[in-house]
């Protein structure tokens, strides 16, 4: 079994960089908070004995030696960046989790067959360089080397350069070598296990996403002189279409999502009609027809309120996610993991984007979902149970250990 | 007659400083910017004569003796701020107007009884640092100092340390002193005078404004888990009150106008619900009780939606600037000048907050306007004819000989 109190002091030690006010965290990708966290996790895992390599996205990997060097690696792994009002265990979690496997298995001396990797990928969150999960995407191969590289924040900042700057611009060819199994430990960051009262989440899919740009382009005038007969309004126009996302996401209750979670009116000033709105639109849908239907009926709605409020309007899909199904192996191995250690459990389908989405097209690869208080993340006040922390990261150890083991 | 080329030349000159690619102006308060724009100012009015001084808000006098100094001035002037997506005449045309005054009196070697003196007051657009007017405001006695130095902007940044950084905090007591008349030339802003074919318009009134920030507090969670029927979106409900605010002000229809110019979702995320919206609200009506109707509307609808929507509300009220009305001697100065030069005109009511509003308090005060194309202004495309400029400088140049004449 794992050590609950050194897992439990490791993720709050971690959760001191970029430590909000509120209890959270702000250690938003490629900043230099995030490379004091990485740097810390590099210390922990040479500390453990573990060889540190780092790729061309910033993505690294901490190896622990199997027996056979030969064979593919047994990986595991999350990510270290945040929302700007973020958590202390979303992402966080899965690498310590990881970690904690290692010291263990340090602990009582296992030797597995396979080596064992902790992998921390970069940006996965996509609130800084959209989309989520990028670094795991060129990793398998979804998008090439370039397109990672260039996805460019929006003061025009680019993943290469920050990469450079924070000092994780690695050399390591990304991705294109074989793994045995990828396993992500995750709090749900959803209410379902915490409403159901059960410990372990097996995964089974991850919804499928659609994120779109949206700008909405009207004509800048000034607050006070002009009639409002004569405006055109962006801000007026963005808003019901703020208003038309929000219903499309309840006309397809309950498994449907549908979010506005950045809108930047242009200039942005008390006394000018905003003459340019630029928001983003975050879909998500378990059953793909679905998430299609919506896409179709965003497009109409929103065309036809650009219509009646005499606005133009760009919609760009800057990304699709389809629906993933998880490798039977790797659920059953967590499935098996979770039954012989006793915990409640139940299947789960993940609501959020993780890289073992990705890793997903690769390797075989499996999820351990754990509860979060009130179904609460990307929130500075996201919380996880230290018992239900050691429960996902034995299971994790466990389901490891199997798919190590020749 | 006023030398329209100099003028329009001298306009051309100033719109370099803060020049944008769609041909406008960013030349925000007490930017190195506005610091540029200021030393030109200062350099062409001791080139012509005049000596300067300035107050402990920013704002500058360039004074012009006359034949009895004991005489209180003859003051005219405007701004040199302009919004973020500004023009090329909104505020400065008043200034450089006034600068043409002195040139043209000394052209002729006119001397008048009484001292002409043109001001340039800080931040009169209330897009940085808000309210609007808030110099002329403190000059006039309706601010205090301590109020003025304090605006501080959306990044904690005050007028005061604004001010020394770019060396304009000046000695000279603000306000305190007696002025014989104040005549302010600006540009329309709106479409009235360009749809009645007028050249120049006599400002008897000026809109009653009321300014607010609104803070709307949900919950931030993440937008894949979180189904719809648990989520507190912030930005649903501020979209709703955006749509209920243009409601008022097109219930309110001629006179009403209602904008809301900025709003920021926190924490302003893709993937993240925002948890809280801050926006703000610009309500205008020339008719006082309108006014005050439109406040009640609006607390009343905001609270509703916030209720509805499972949201807190606060909405501060952070500036009023009543309904203002002219001094009638001044009125009768422009239409008196308008007149004799043969100007078609129209009498007409500001739409938009002037430094003249707030002078009115302390000093007989008189505007003049003249059409801008297509009414549009706080837009790069902002336009005036050079005839026009040259039009609305002539009628300054008489009222002000008129008013500084024993
Ligand atoms: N796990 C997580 O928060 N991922 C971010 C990408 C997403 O929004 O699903
Ligand atoms: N003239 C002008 O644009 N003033 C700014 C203050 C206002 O919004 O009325």
């Amino acid at each position: 079994a794992v050590n609950e109190a050194r897992l439990w002091d490791s993720l709050m030690e971690m959760a001191k960089i970029g430590a909000t006010e509120k209890g959270g965290v702000c250690r938003i990708a490629l900043t230099d908070l995030d490379r004091e966290g990485r740097d810390l996790f590099v210390k922990w895992c040479k500390d453990a004995g573990c060889t540190i390599s780092v790729d061309q996205m910033g993505n690294i990997f901490a190896r622990r030696p199997g027996k056979n060097n030969d064979l593919p690696p047994v990986m595991t792994g999350s990510h270290l960046d945040s929302q700007p009002t973020g958590g202390k265990f979303d992402g966080v979690y899965g690498v310590l989790a990881g970690l904690e496997v290692v010291r263990t298995l340090n602990d009582f001396g296992i030797e597995t067959d396979a080596p064992v990797e902790v992998a921390v990928w970069t940006n996965e969150e996509g609130s800084r360089f959209a989309p989520a999960m990028v670094a795991s995407g060129v990793f398998a191969g979804v998008f090439d080397l370039d397109y990672g590289l260039s996805r460019a924040d929006l003061d025009g900042k680019t993943m290469g350069e920050e990469l450079k700057r924070i000092g994780y611009a690695g050399d390591l060819p990304v991705g294109g070598r074989p793994i045995g199994a990828y396993f992500e430990a995750h709090i749900e960051q959803g209410p379902i296990l915490e409403a159901e009262t059960k410990t372990i989440g097996v995964v089974t899919h991850a919804q499928g996403q659609r994120w779109y740009e949206v700008n909405v382009i009207g004509q800048d005038a000034h607050a006070g002189p002009t009639p409002m007969e004569r405006r055109k309004d962006a801000l007026v126009g963005a808003a019901r279409m703020v208003g038309e996302v929000n219903r499309i996401g309840l006309a397809h209750k309950p498994f449907g999502r549908a979010t506005v979670g950045l809108l930047n009116p242009i200039p942005n000033s008390r006394n000018v009609i905003p003459g340019k709105v630029f928001f983003t639109i975050d879909f998500r849908n378990p059953n793909e027809d679905a998430l299609t239907a919506m896409d179709a009926e965003m497009r109409a709605s929103l065309a036809k309120i650009a219509e009646e409020q005499g606005l133009e309007i760009e919609i760009t899909q800057i990304w699709h996610s389809p629906v993933v199904t998880f490798h039977e192996k790797c659920v059953g191995a967590v499935r098996n993991a979770t039954q012989r250690l006793g915990f409640s459990n139940m299947e789960i389908v993940s609501g959020a984007g993780h890289d073992a989405c990705y890793i997903n097209r690769v390797a075989p690869t499996g999820m351990i979902f754990i509860p979060c208080e009130d179904g609460i993340s990307h929130n500075e006040i996201e919380n996880a149970a230290p018992a239900d922390c050691a429960a996902g990261c034995n299971v994790l150890l466990h389901a490891m250990v199997e798919a190590a083991t020749a």
